[in-house]
């Protein structure tokens, strides 16, 4: 007898890992408007819209703005894919597992791709890159904004230019920092920058929200090799995305709503306001991990806002510590990846996750959970810090 | 003053264009379920679910049965790029705008891509084959079940032989077929198969269903040079949704949802249910078709039943009829790709969208259509022979 399936039965967990972030209930909404076409007036409405919102949250007036139709990784993928071509070079900064993910799409293109690393926990220093690429006739240097492996940010000012002294297009993953740190793409003249939805803009993931602006576009013309993947080649997909809306593949429709209002969500708040929202919760969550007695990974000054890298203390167990989480306050956090696996936890606030209540929530939640564990702290502490942060640093508009 | 924009509000389609399809009110619901992590325990085991439901529609024991997380050209990418390198030589049956975007991928891997090309409305002679891949050492033979760019269907069995002949993978892009006409992947030998969810599964468009056979895997495993695309290479996909559920890239959530749903419903209903369901509802179009007086791009024994293509009789003009549709009747059909823009209608009757109802809906609405444009036909003839069809061909169950 074959067995049946019943419908989806699942608990809404609160996600504070690294993404997919919790969803605005109008998001959820808006994937239930009716099905389209892919060339539907409406629909082609739908994208001109969704386009107007792309180019305000990456604060750009680039005409080349729109949603790769795949997850953030289809991102760096088209930036790769696009920008380089056997015989080129590429400098990749790495500082962990997305940036070491973004030097292996480069390499598979047949560029030669120079690597610059970091030890964990820690930014790559633009000096370091200036070393690496002395001598070289550089095409493209890659930097993931915010390492969502370790927390760590770079400053994207002093990497745009070490860009222009290379005469390199610079390539920014913005995947989860966009929305959630101060990121302005025609200011900071990031040539090519792309984000994911499920991070600090709280949609579902299956967009990689992108921007090229007319340097990044001029490479792109003059490629002398076609790009070895259809399904991320520019130059067809802007004639769909573009003026002409030329068929090129089916985009996710219900994805693309969910987008859209997930843009017209960050539209409504304002984008300051919402970096400084991030700001306050990540101080906050910091000053109550500390007054707990954990440490973070990386140093205050290169620290991201929207993941935070928490070192797991000596004697407790890292994944029975979020299993507890899950299974007694339905919350979701993260572990290390590759060599930190086990060493840390990293706790993501962003987009719709990123609130005081949650904040005060994962500490308490964190407390019971460590002090079952035998670790030693001071009772109520963290949230007392936190409440502190909080109180001292007063929301701009508050939610 | 910065303009807002409101929220989605746009009418619901009867989509009988070839795909995206009109979806099931359940199918919207399940986008409903709370977002997960892509690691949760909970998301795992409807990853599981999934490809329980994905070997069924299949009717494959396929251990490598997945849906790849991009629309149904990443599941053409997906084939082309992981099964060819360069120094491969592969020959691809051309019968329209869907098998020459598979020979535009397969060429992009390096390999030497031979196309047998048909006329627009017939199918690939298996013959022409055959005598095109004299004397190579063929690696691929790739081929279109269902053409939607022309309506017409090739016969699986045929080319299953060709490839034995030639020692080739058989690769089929089933997308637009898959779940609306009779498809065995084991029991047919097909080494790779692929679908899309928006076309007779009735899921958002997002997902292109993908299984891989015994022999396909020993052709990924013995590769010489990586695949050219890290987004859609197997090898460390089948780590996520193989045993192991290593992260690769974050699983688009909502459209997992949406597609474990849709498939659920085929399984209640039962694939051969289903099968027969399309084919009754496309013999009835097409008799009421041809009592108006239309006349159809593909032979009787050629035709597709989940989309066929109509001829726009002469001085009628294809984009106001399909305007005409659209604006008073809610209806989405489609023109022609191509050569044959403007020359015929594309109506898709898959998954939701087949039904009797649509059937003669359609049928009246373009009755008046065409008669306000001028042309000459008998009152009520369409319906009436798509009634008599109908009750001549009674469902093996009513849905």
């Amino acid at each position: 007898m074959k067995n049946t399936l019943g419908e989806l039965n699942h608990p809404a967990r609160i996600l504070l890992g690294p993404g997919p972030s919790s969803m605005d209930p109008r998001v959820y909404r808006a994937m239930l408007a009716p099905m389209l076409g892919h060339l539907d007036p409406d629909f082609l409405r739908i994208m001109d819209d969704t386009q107007v919102l792309l180019r305000r949250l990456f604060d750009t007036e680039n005409h080349l703005t729109f949603p790769v139709s795949a997850t953030g990784s289809a991102g760096i993928e088209t930036a790769m894919a696009n920008s380089l071509e056997p015989g080129d070079t590429a400098v990749i900064a790495q500082a962990g597992f997305f940036s070491a993910r973004m030097a292996d799409m480069a390499a598979r293109t047949g560029a030669e791709v120079i690597e610059a690393k970091s030890e964990p926990g820690f930014p790559v220093d633009p000096q370091q890159v200036r070393e690496a690429a002395r001598g070289k006739k550089v095409k493209l240097l890659g930097l993931v904004h915010g390492e969502t492996s370790t927390g760590v940010a770079h400053d994207l000012d002093a990497y745009r230019q070490v860009a222009d002294e290379l005469g390199a297009l610079l390539v920014v993953d913005a995947v989860a920092t966009c929305g959630g740190m101060p990121l302005r793409v025609d200011a900071q003249r990031l040539d090519i920058c792309f984000t994911a939805t499920q991070k600090c803009l709280s949609a579902p993931p299956g967009l990689a929200p992108f921007t090229a602006g007319p340097r990044a576009e001029e490479v792109f013309r003059a490629r002398k090799s076609r790009v070895t993947s259809w399904f991320f080649d520019l130059t067809y997909i802007m004639n769909y995305w573009g003026g002409e809306r030329t068929y090129h593949h089916t985009a996710p429709i219900s994805m693309v709503y969910a987008l859209r209002e997930a843009l017209r969500l960050v539209d409504e708040e304002g984008l300051e306001t919402r970096w400084e929202r991030h700001r306050r919760c990540h101080a906050a969550l910091v000053a109550g991990m500390e007054a707990m007695g954990l440490s973070l990974l990386a140093a205050p000054e290169h620290r991201m806002w929207t993941v935070t890298a928490v070192k797991v203390p000596p004697g407790i167990e890292d994944a029975k510590v979020r299993r507890r989480l899950m299974e007694e306050f339905n919350i979701e956090i993260a572990g290390g990846l590759g060599p930190l696996k086990g060493k840390i936890w990293r706790i993501g606030l962003m987009g719709y996750s990123c609130s005081e209540a949650n904040v005060l929530l994962l500490l308490a939640a964190l407390e019971r959970t460590l002090a079952e564990g035998g670790f030693k702290l001071s009772a109520g502490a963290g949230v007392a810090a936190a409440n502190k942060a909080l109180s001292h640093s007063p929301a701009l508009l508050s939610r």
